[in-house]
Parts: structure tokens; sequence; C-alpha cells
């Protein structure tokens, strides 16, 4: 790759290494890159590096955040004794962008997974239990419906009953809009189980 | 979106702003950096402002470079006298993938357009006239098989013809391995007129 500039070949390697970039969008963004004005290379890379140093995890919920505590921990408006309980912040931003939920969050940044050596204390189960302690209602899980959301929700709900915490789960069934012919056999025969009734 | 962190979000937006990345991906790379080394991190951001700091335009064919000449131009092998007519750094690319091509390079940095009011003023034709000011036996048009391009090939060869140096512009057929059920019209029809004898 010596027909481009260095530096450009240094770009595109490093762009490479993203996930969901290959060799192609690499190099238009490296293109797009030097052809930016310069102050906005230099504000994508220092916010790069910004947040990078600056972001951690909340005191509470480990969500990623600025502060010690994250903005839903701190606030007053939220009711701090519904705790939902999500894999990721992607997923706790799913559920931010509802607007509906009053509750706040608990981040357990992965699933239980045997397949891939993912045991409960690897993902932040200790934390949420520490967290029970204070007067709490209501645990709902909101892990994926994935074969690794489903184990790490049977097994915090066994983890939380013997304290008499409400543990629910969030519903599983047929996507609004969905249409029923497109939807796998899988869906079609939990969203008979889950009915309810009118 | 004052569930993420505000650095998080910061960077959410910059990468946005970049071709082909939705909000979506974006997502993703910002908790993909966030999770990065810290090293990788800036080494990342650091190829980025350096390469839009110190690629520059090749003074010869006008490819992007780190040196007032790029390695082709600069290179004893290459035949000088030859000189293949681009319309970007990426075509080069291509054509130097290939590792037949043994002439040089003219990049012309964009195609002729009414349509978007691109003139043969505004893409590097003037220096390609000038560089013809010196002993060149052959100007190979490559430029983009689309209408910018074709008719980009049309101009550059009625500027250079009265010169007397020969102009040549690279083949349009049926793709290697291409199954000529698939193929467009205007594509077969190319193919047909260009057609070889055996």
């Amino acid at each position: 790759m010596d027909y481009y500039s260095s530096e450009i070949n240094r770009l595109i390697e490093e762009l490479t290494a993203l996930p969901g970039i290959g060799a192609k969008s690499a190099q238009r963004l490296a293109f797009h890159i030097i052809s930016m004005p310069e102050e906005n290379v230099d504000r994508l890379a220092d916010s790069m590096k910004s947040a990078r140093k600056n972001v951690r995890y909340c005191r509470e919920c480990f969500t990623l955040t600025d502060d010690e505590l994250c903005p839903i921990c701190r606030s007053k408006s939220r009711n701090h004794r519904v705790i939902m309980v999500v894999e990721t912040t992607r997923d706790l931003a799913a559920y931010e962008k509802t607007g509906k939920y009053e509750g706040v969050y608990h981040v357990l940044h992965g699933a239980i997974s045997p397949m891939l050596g993912v045991g409960p204390a690897d993902i932040r189960l200790k934390e949420l239990m520490k967290r029970l302690e204070k007067d709490v209602d209501e645990v709902i899980i909101a892990t994926n419906n994935s074969l690794e959301g489903e184990t790490t929700a049977m097994y915090i709900s066994r983890l939380i009953k013997p304290s008499g915490i409400k543990v629910t789960r969030i519903a599983s069934g047929v996507p609004v809009g969905g249409d029923l012919e497109y939807i796998d056999e899988v869906t079609l025969l939990r969203a008979l189980e889950g009915r309810v009734e009118l």
C-alpha cells in the first residue's frame, strides 16, 4: 500500500481496527478526514481522547457517565425504589428514549454465558445485590431475549426472590406492527403463552 | 440524549458527521472507543490529526502524499512518458493494486459535471496540460465509466489531440467473471461495439 502516503496508510490501518469498519469504509473515511477543515478533525480527535479519559461508571447503577453519579441516579423525579436491570448502557438508552420509564437502572455490563465463559462474578451482580439492601419495591429484569439474557434473568430472579422483593421480567411476544406471517415460531409460542385477558 | 454522559454524546455527534456513519454505528463506535486501551485511542486520534496536517498534493501528479513528490513520481523504475489520468487517489490505488501498470498518474480530483456545476477549471486539468509540455508518449484516460467520467474523457481528448500526443481510453465492457444475464444493456452494447478480433 505504499502508493498512498504513509500518513494515510497509518490512518486507514487505525480505522480498520474499529468494529464494523472494513477496508473500503476505512479508506473512504480516511480520505474524508484529510479533506475536512483542520479544526473539525481536531474536535473529532479530541472528543475521542476526552471521552476515553473522562467517562467512568456511575457509582450507583454502573452506567457510563462523566460524574460520580449519572443524571438518572442523581434525579429527584425518578423512582429510586424501582430498578430496571439491563445488559448495557445502550439498552438503558433504548428505554430512556421511550420517555415513559420513571424508575432507575442497573447496568450489568454483560450477561451470563457459560459458552463464552462469562459467569455471575463477571457482571455487575454483586453491586446489584448491594443496592437491594436499601428500600427497593421492584426489580424489573430487562436483559435481552436471548439465551444469555434469559439465563441471566433466571439467575437474578432466583438470587433476589428469597429477599421478598418483587422481581419481574419484561414481556416477550410479537413486536408492535409485526406481521405474524414473518415472526419466528419461538416468538409466536412465547406470545401465545404470555397471552393476557381482554 | 442526556441519559448518556455529555462526553459520550459529544463523541457520538462528532462521529455521526462522518460519511456512511449513522446514529446506530456512531453509538456503537463511541462505546467501543471508550472501552479501548487509552493508548490506542490516542494513537487513532493522533493519526487523524497528523494525516490532516501533513498530507498534501504531489507537485507533479496531484495525488495525496506526505512529501513534495509522491513515491510513484519519484520512482526511477516507472515510465514517466505514459500518464494515466484518474478522477481520485482511490482510483489510482485501484490501478496500483493490479501491480501491472508501469506508467505514472495524474489525479484530476473530480470530473466535469455541468449538473453539479463542476467545470474544466475546477479539476486539475491545467496542471495536466502543463505536464504535457515535457516529453510524453501517451495519455491514458481512466476516468469513471459514468456520464461525468465520459464527458471529462471527451473533453480531455479534444484538448490534447492537437498536440499530437497519443490519447487512449480504458476499455468498457463485460467485467471478468461477469454473467451476461446480469449485465445491463448499455454495458452489453459497449462490449459489442468494442469487440476485438480473435
